[in-house]
């Protein structure tokens, strides 16, 4: 168990920190100011580029990417207190760096199965930035925390695959630059439980998808994040070679890809919830009611001192995780991976919340980040699965250790 | 300590349920697509102006007006339970019924302190739902729940006012039909520190009155409350006569106020949380994941019994408040508004944040009523003062006592 | 929805505040003297016999029983205020009434479901206060929450019937007083789910009836009100009159039973959390920390004033469960009895933790009552059926309304 | 940031989980046996002398005492999951290793701060087992967490001091083996705030000490750690070489004494809650209701996925802070030190009582440890400090940041 930064983390951090300092928090009312004057409500703020050019010039680039070749040949302990750090400022800094969702999880899949051809095709320009991915699992009518439910087909046909379905909260799809999703889908609804489905790729202009609108959280469009939108997928056809890895192999694939994507979130999180803490005391400090600063009220004490233990057994418990990521695998961190998805985003909706009251009305408007980054802490509650499965899966195996 | 419905209550809460099953139900979808239509985001939907036609028809309009001349001439206990009814649909019901803030505030203090002519111009128009109001307190720069701290000035230049602030969250102010400001500001500065304040009115056209902007909630304009809005009196000039009541008597009238208009606030989120626990029962019922209904699953049920629980006790404060403010007078009945006011939100926020999670990923989206109505019971824990605020007042009460 | 306090129970009020402040919190230093002297630990303080010659001189006796033969001929309603006072001194008040657990509910039994000469016998001398009972459902091996899963046996032999098995937390057992039991079992396993039971006197000294050992909870052992028992029925013969009703009505008996016993509980569990309140009020005021009383340290002053709230809140919905015994009968009242078994105990277990904590290390000793009051507050979460038994009931019947 | 078990850690956890499973668990029936038996209430079992006898032998024994020469020479890292494992059985393992509360503190203070003598006297036989000790600071009628409060004084009377004052919840000087007190008073109340505090050695037979009663913690006496006295020292003469370091430094002692002694403090408190989880889940899976094991619950569930999630965040933090005080010392440790002061009692609190709810009535009884367990977590939301002392003094230091 040894979370220490070390040599290279440390160099990283130090470099990151003063990106932060020097070109992402002087962008953030830059951007803001663009996205006002935006015509295209899902249109990214110009500054944007600029971050992203500046970060890759400084090698702050698909950090993620535990590949050396493509990414940043990080381990998860080591990329762990980046991605915290870009949670500072989540609107920006993680796209910044190329280290956001859902491309990373969609370029770990495309490194880890993809074919030659899909890499070049689609990986190579997801590592440049040029375009986005989406990943479409999610569907409107079922509970899809349970994968058998699906209904989306993935059919063979000939040299094609046609598919039918609709899926809905597939993130990044309403980004204009967004060229590609990865569709969840069975290709065949009679095989054993976790080998019904499959994964595939298709372009995002390919005729019989239609983008019908962004989901909202709590008001919010995110987009941000590239939105969260509903596609219908009628009769699409793609070439065969689309598939990823295979027949039934659908459900691995997700498995594999959500043990980073939850950690990355968990990360962010953390860093979310830091500067949740920070904005609370300099509010708390500059903010005068009935005569002295609401600082000295010991209802605001409370809030400061009790976030401060959350973040910090927080924080190691992702440490931890990622450790264990490293050094046993994912599926030897996966009460870990569990006990995280679980207490992280309550931890940080508990700091915002926190956060929010300090600041009053202006709190749960736009003048402030707070609301919006408690609507995405809220809404991780149930992204991924909801908590009260993730809570039943890890109590099984809790209680397995006395059977 | 008699709660129940009397006759009268009972006779209007039949009407009031059948115009809810026969109207108003039926009038939220199409409300949603009007809107959804509409090109100025402030616009209110078509269907309302049917509704309010209806009410009105049926004698169900002004019913919070206790003035039986002019409203419903009904007690606050008679009120409460047909609030609770429109809090089920708070987005058309009560404004269908000309029982919508702040209109309501507003008419109660032009009946209670307006002139003849004041009540003439402003209050008659108001009653026929043929114009709105905005009432504008809170200033975006100092704690308003210490009425010290405002900083606009009203100040007399011969036969006129001269008002010099700004504003923010001024609800209603941004609806189209707004056409009237009540406003808070200091007249003497230098007097004892409940008298500097006054009231004034001033009309939205005035020059020198500039609306900004529409604050947000949790990403949502609240535009079906006419939004809240940040505006700057820039030497706003009005007739003296505009004065309400007189100099100093603005902390007076904003004290008369909030009574009432608190508690109404937690009538209608009796009603909120009754939907939001119906539609959790429901949602129970029909998803099924891992292969039964989650209505079977324990913590669901936890989620439903407890919100029962919640429910119940909160409505029968609201009920005991109600009736002790008709037999005690609003000062008397001054620490149950206070507990009313600090346990409602909390209360239907709870029982909103199950009935979100137990409609997974779309409880928080556009597609259920869910997350707009968490964002409004949220907001409450700020507005009209911060729940903290009205602890530490109820606390110093509790504590005389023994003093 | 009538909760109002009418004339008699006013007067009764009055009377036994009176009652309290001349008697009952004057004996509280005495009895704790007389039972650190006593040499049986069981044994109960001589100033009690005071205060029940007093309490039944002044008419306030057998205030619970609705029958005005025997008991106060009062309804819940009217009962629920009272009891609530003698809760402010749960080891002395209720007993001094005659109006402590279990003895009422038996007392109740009897009334209802005795023979002549069970209430001659059993009844009569309960009233009196000359003798104490017990009542033994419990059992250690078993989830009693679950009726069917009852073991003892109670087995027709001639004119006898005979008892099998092992009982544990019978309350009052302990009680050097008490003379009679009365005890569960099954007179047929292979009746219908709710046939199989009955009930039956048991006199404490018949021979093969073992009391092994008292129950502690949190240490304590309860004695103010006879412990709770371990027993062990061995072959214990007793007359065939002895049933109580007949063969199978033991579950009806209990059912009967446990809503009265239930709402008393509570009565008594809103008459603590008000003392609790109050010596958290006076310890605020009396204890300096760091140069001024506690009483201005913003966490205290929430503590008190979310007390407040909660205490409101609990009292309004036992008042309404008891007039709904009142007007529809217990079995209208279902849903009432179970959300304020819920609730109240929740809610006086936190006034009651907030209370130790305001009180620093004394508050967890025997120099204040808080410590033990709290263990019995906790401990009401678990007896008469755990919550979780209790809300996943109260949400199968609210699911019920949509299905 | 390594928290790993190194070497010497593994190989001493191995040799005390055999301990634990050999001779401990197997001496806890006894050792409840042999109290149930003895005569004096404060008498400790006689097995406990064969378990420290064997876990000398096996070197087990001042594991706690950095010290190599007299304890165990580990760092804080290497003795906190020792120390964890002894919280498992609280009552034996810790003093069967010589590193029970407050033995442990007051050895420290004499390995650190006593002479010669001092320690041969005291210390010698404190680290053979021979004697016990206590520890006396908090005072019944101030609020001992502001240490100017005090008000024991110990003035110098020619070669000796004289002591006057009243102690309460002093630790341990209810053991019969008790042998000597470490008592704080103030040598010059007239001097600097942290300046006019003193410790001195009192033998437990010195005329004038009158140990007048034990505390009691919900209904328990604490015998396993020698109690919680009241002691009145009334003209109390001890030679002047019993004072410790010197008059002025009781504070500075004080200081260096609570950092270590939290830290045990919560390094059992995770064994505690560990053991607690256990029981817990061996429960849920043994016990049926309404036809099935309660482990397959849903509610049960959430109680042991969340126990472990708080567990494990609990734990990290902990080891965290042994990690920063064996790096930078005791002060640069105070954040973390508050912080699990803070979190770690609230964490095996709340585990405890689930435990609890999941044991039914016999959760709060005698049958099972969770009650007592419950009632000594709950008190060290009190002891050295309430919780709220703590948060304001953190919140105090994380607004420093930004001021």
């Amino acid at each position: 168990m040894d979370f220490a930064y070390d040599a290279k983390t440390e160099e990283l951090r130090d470099k990151l920190l003063r990106f932060m300092d020097e070109f992402v928090y002087p962008a953030e009312p830059v951007a803001e100011r663009q996205l006002a004057d935006a015509e295209d409500p899902w249109a990214r703020p110009a500054v944007l580029e600029e971050l992203k050019a500046e970060a890759r010039r400084q090698g702050l680039w698909n950090l993620f990417l535990p590949d050396p070749e493509h990414g940043g040949g990080l381990t998860n302990l080591q990329y762990a207190p980046l991605a915290e750090i870009t949670g500072r400022s989540p609107h920006l800094a993680p796209e910044a760096l190329n280290c956001a969702a859902p491309d990373t999880g969609n370029m770990e899949v495309l490194a880890m199965f993809g074919t030659e051809q899909q890499r070049k095709q689609w990986l190579r320009p997801l590592l440049d930035g040029e375009i986005r991915s989406a990943f479409c699992m999610t569907e409107p009518d079922v509970a899809s925390s349970d994968a058998t439910n699906i209904a989306t087909s993935i059919t063979r046909d000939g040299d094609e695959y046609v598919i039918n379905g609709t899926k809905w909260w597939s993130s990044g799809a309403m980004n204009p630059n967004c060229a590609i999703f990865i569709v969840m889908g069975k290709t065949d609804p009679d095989a054993d439980r976790h080998r019904q489905q499959a994964m595939i790729l298709v372009p995002r202009d390919t005729p019989g998808v239609h983008v019908k609108r962004g989901m909202h959280v709590f008001g919010y469009t995110d987009a941000s994040h590239g939105g969260h939108a509903e596609i219908v997928f009628d009769d699409v056809r793609v070439p065969a070679d689309n598939l990823i890895a295979g027949e039934g192999e659908g459900f691995a694939i997700a498995q594999a890809r959500l043990g980073p994507g939850r950690i990355h979130h968990c990360m962010r999180l953390i860093g979310i919830a830091e500067r949740a803490l920070e904005l609370m005391c300099r509010r708390a400090i500059s903010r005068v009611a009935f005569g002295r600063p609401i600082a000295r009220q010991g209802v605001v004490q409370e809030w400061i001192a009790e976030s401060r233990v959350r973040i910090e057994q927080a924080r190691l418990l992702v440490l931890k995780t990622a450790w264990l990521m490293d050094t046993v695998g994912n599926k030897g961190a996966h009460t870990e991976i569990q006990a995280i998805k679980i207490g992280t985003p309550l931890m940080a909706e508990w700091v915002l919340d926190k956060a929010i009251q300090a600041h009053g009305a202006g709190g749960v408007s736009q003048d402030f980040p707070l609301a919006e980054l408690w609507a995405a802490a809220r809404t991780l509650r149930l992204a991924d699965g909801p908590d009260e499965v993730h809570r039943m899966s890890l109590a099984k195996r809790e209680l397995k250790r006395y059977l």
